[in-house]
């Protein structure tokens, strides 16, 4: 497994539309950098994945493990009030996982959020303070 | 389980969007009556689930293999080239999970389906060539 994550790369975009918030066993956590919604992204540390049925049986367990825990931590929010969980991947092949919590006050509500208006960026403040409270959740 | 089962009751708006295909272990499977995409949901037969990390473990490692077995079935169709993989919920509380085989050429591609144009039903000619096909991939 360690062999595996050495080759890990995060592909550019993600990189550049998300900020790091730490690593679980399988995943490392990105929060997009949309201040519009608290949205996490879990990457799969495994090289050359598109899809989720080409994870193995266990991975796939590990990522479900993984996407509960973080769900858990959106669903204790005050705004949120459902959450979204998809892979979509039409523009980032790698494979990563959303999870966005949404509210009916939302701005694309009850639309998806995906295509819907222009990203409104976190001030530094903002999403170190959202970062924190993550971490602290999940331990990290 | 055979109780849950029981209780369980399709969503009218599912029920009226969508095709019946057949039952495995967990999941309910619907085709979405809109021929620009192949595009199946799987329905847990579980009362009162609106979220995906409300399933139990086990559940959650159902709906996983159920939904790895449709889009094994999605990935062997000719015009696939990705699947989308979604539980979004705004609309129809019900918990659902989306598998959408998506091709460079459709009317939606790169943006997401949900909200996109309007679905375009099957004939019953092409809706029931389509069911017998996926049922047989999946020995139903």
């Amino acid at each position: 497994m360690e062999a595996q994550v050495a080759m890990f790369q995060l592909h550019p975009r993600l990189q550049a539309d998300t900020l790091e918030i730490g690593r679980l066993t399988l995943c490392e956590l990105r929060l997009m950098n949309d201040s519009r919604f608290p949205w996490i992204i879990l990457v799969p540390m495994r090289e050359a994945v598109t899809e989720l049925h080409q994870l193995s049986v266990g991975e796939q367990q590990l990522l479900l493990a993984e996407s509960s825990s973080v769900a858990n931590c959106l669903a204790e929010m005050e705004t949120v009030e459902k959450i979204n969980v998809a892979a979509l991947g039409n523009l980032v092949a790698q494979f990563h996982w959303h999870l966005v919590g949404r509210s009916r006050t939302d701005p694309c509500w009850p639309g998806p959020v995906w295509g819907c208006g222009e990203a409104q960026p976190y001030t530094g403040e903002q999403a170190e303070g959202l970062i924190l409270s993550i971490r602290r959740f999940l331990d990290l």
